[in-house]
């Protein structure tokens, strides 16, 4: 009994030892998952457009390739982040098109991506040699990543999200399986879509208090030990915003994009949703104003400036 | 030292003792609260237009009275808990016209009241007899109320409530002081309309996910470990909605007077808040279809009547 | 036979010379208003707060008085100018207070009023001395009322509108009976709240064009050929937005204010309408950042800098 | 002279007398264009998918053909009339690969089409045989189409339109040429939005009135003689609505198609737009409610069924 425990137990480490990671996509989020899983001694190949961004991975322990094909050749779990599905597709086109994806492997894309592309790559790499393709929206931002304390939600098959758990749980608190292909990506837009809507909400509401004399870190107590609080009301502004440093770093662009892909989502599929198309709307107008690259929180400015009145600690 | 704490505990006990409480208004909210004031070992002394809810206090351990002037008379510390703000200052203007009103009692008015009238209130009982008013809005329902662990938000002078506390322990579980005369109203308006936008945005995001086909309790765990998360989808939606039982137990027209009076607010004071607006549009068509009586949590069968999708438990 | 129409003639003549108008509040409609019923022979008594404003009447062939009640007294046709309903009641209370209001006269209020207090002035005037209010919204602005080319939206008594024509044809172009009591001010308030989100669309439907590089004249010419056409699309931003003169003279706030009452009444009669609280925000939002006293089709600036073009001729 | 003269206009007679017109789509719009340019005299040779379509060309004049390239051989001017730009793309794409595409011919699609599309058309044909491709939005339906008096909008090169005018002129009342190429149906769905978003303010405007007592018809006069009229207001409403036989021939799919394209649109150019989406989320819970095929003034229903009121002419 004790043998067969044991003997079980060796199985599973020198599987786990043995499986090889590829890794394409070297971002603000795609550096740290890498340098994560490599730390976990999982033997991790990457490759990234820019040099410094392999440069850097491989500082953390990875292994660096002159390409796309090399970085995945012979890998078990391949995980992908890129700006977008389409650069996904481009991608998985061009391995299926040189034989480089590896047969049967599981291909992690923790792309925020469009639920439609990524159905249509599942069905792809499946055709062409057996791959797995899990669509993964994840959540955290950089810190999250940095930390390896992600949370995921994964479209796809159950056997093969089984199959990547392990090397994901190297970046990843929390992953729960969402349904079918394409559900991650839906369940992470829309995810990002009700983070907005409650960050606008609450800096409507919170101004007016704010016009009314209320002290902010008041108003906000009061509203979390009721029914009004979200995740905005007890981490965002408290954190990032009363103390007017906006230092959360997630770009405007990047939320708008979460945004964008939920308002094609309700297109498609002739949802109305006359609340969350407003907040688009006020998003749009937020970049419009404060450009891509400002912080998602500082949205508030373009109300602040029609108002009079700031969120900021008291005086 | 230890006969010392004792005689401070014994005049403590004495002083909370000697406190008399009157209540007006024994409604879904009053009734409990009454109850539960009484039940401490407070003298508690009460009056309704409807003797079933004054005799459903008296069978809590209430002592009746003959009008509103004899639930008051000799209390410390007088409670209402009426439809509407116009109500409190009617009642205000009948005992103070009465002399009805004990001098220099705190006055705890738990209605959920309008900002401006409260501060009329405010200031013509201090004028007329010192007494102050804190205006003090609560969340939590009738269940709340009935396990005495309410969330109140107070407006008003902070010896009053000082004053006030011991006996509001009794039925309150967070006492937060938000600011003067009129601001813990517009902080309980301005939370149950964050609640109410919090509730549709998610219902609108929520549907899109079912009419994708991803069931709604992976949905609602990814989005409440992710960023997307409210008081909404971790409590209300799971224990009250996809049961389809909608028995929170907070009725639609109440909920929409509680955003009306953000409403009045943003009209005041010239607050542009397109998304506030487009939710009380919302509510709006969900009480014209549903009537007033319906659950705050059935207007997702406006929408749902929509998209031919439901947000309930995976068959 | 001839001489029978003759006598009708001389009747009719005398009739209408012997009517004596009253008219109190002299502004920049008032003042025009008067001033064309005095020049059509009418003796016509004013009264305003402002001297200024007297002289400037009293130069157009009026009699000033020396108060309201001087102004309206013999006076067979009342008519008030007035900025708000509420100046209006107090200015009843008080002549009905002094037994100053003429008996059975006609009022003609043309202030932008709001519909249940013109109901309550109505009462009180015909309970005091048999007046008959008329409850008169008008539109064409300042260049209208100097043109005498108003247009008239009456709601009251039909026949005291009939005895009130003859004196409101020299300011008039078009009177229309819209209803009871209320419904002039009512159909005023909606038509300009109509106005408002025609300016609104129409801004948001050519700066999209704009942007593509579309000429706005051709546009303008295209949609005013076909079903998107307005008054906004033939008039207003042909004459007045193209040039960038915005020479119309109409104030954003006084926009705003009959916009307001309609919402006020949206508010009264529980009637959802998503469109108009969007559109009032989208004002609320321009005279938050151009000021209440900009011209009322100036708003495109909030969505022009928003967006990088404009509405103006071709270069 | 006189001889000049008659010898010029021979030619002109000669040269329209021998322009040849290809026709493909013979929908509710197209079949009555058809039908009018053969009714000129010009010999018109058509084809659609339905043989009872062609059936009805044939005997208003035209000749058959047994397919598209059947039906554009030898045609100085081609139409196209098709439910979308991808159906003219592939027609376009298969013409062109087969080469049945006229040399330097003119391409005149009255297809509610995307703008981009049509550009991408323009440059496919101009670089495959000098055809000259002009997006022509039409406004007018049916009724129009059969009156040969629709509006339109055209985008692409001035010379091609003049070419062609002669021909369009039996079918179109007015002609407006409104930019480079796109820019017609760019114009025709922005123009389509604005009719949209005219018909819902309007609803939602009039309805409050209706609550309120005051007869429709007598607002509606009101209104069109005063600044919140439109051509909904002045047409749409009082012909197709008051009677409530909603028969102008527009269904609601095709209108919500429209606004889509201009949804579209605004996503691509980054444009904010809050009113025109809360319009198209109004007619999204519209199609919703009705079904795609209701006409599109039914709409009003949605309203109607949320305020107890209705839009009809007065008992």
């Amino acid at each position: 009994m004790r043998s067969s425990l044991a003997r079980v137990s060796r199985q599973l480490s020198s599987r786990q030892l043995s499986t090889k990671v590829g890794f394409v996509g070297l971002g603000a989020m795609g550096r740290h998952m890498a340098a994560n899983i490599a730390a976990s001694g999982t033997p991790t190949t990457v490759w990234d457009m820019s040099g410094d961004a392999v440069d850097f991975a491989v500082g953390k322990g990875c292994a660096g390739a002159a390409d796309a094909a090399g970085a995945v050749a012979g890998a078990d779990v391949v995980f992908t982040s890129l700006p977008r599905s389409v650069d996904v597709e481009a991608l998985a086109d061009a391995l299926v098109a040189a034989g480089a994806l590896p047969k049967n492997c599981v291909w992690v894309d923790t792309t925020s991506g469009v639920p439609d592309v990524s159905q249509r790559i599942y069905a792809k790499v499946a055709d062409a040699c057996g791959a797995k393709f899990l669509d993964c929206g994840v959540a955290g931002g950089p810190k999250g990543a940095e930390a390896g304390a992600l949370a995921a939600m994964v479209g796809g098959d159950a056997d093969a999200l089984e199959t990547a758990s392990p090397v994901m749980a190297h970046v990843m608190g929390k992953v729960v399986h969402v349904g079918p292909s394409g559900a991650g990506h839906a369940v992470k837009s829309v995810n990002n879509t009700l983070l907005a809507a409650h960050i606008w909400v609450a800096y409507e509401g919170l101004l007016t208090l704010a016009k009314l004399g209320v002290p902010m870190e008041t108003a906000l107590a009061a509203i979390n030990a009721a029914s009004g609080r979200s995740l905005v009301t007890e981490e965002r502004i408290p954190n990032h915003v009363l103390s007017r440093e906006f230092d959360f770093g997630f770009a405007l662009d990047l939320m708008r994009k979460d945004i964008g892909i939920t308002m094609d989502t309700l297109d498609a599929i002739d949802m109305p949703a006359p609340a969350l198309r407003v907040v688009n709307e006020m998003f749009c107008m937020g970049e419009a104003k404060l450009g891509p690259k400002a912080e998602h929180m500082e949205v508030v400015k373009v109300l602040e400036d029609m108002c009079g009145a700031q969120i900021k600690k008291a005086d």
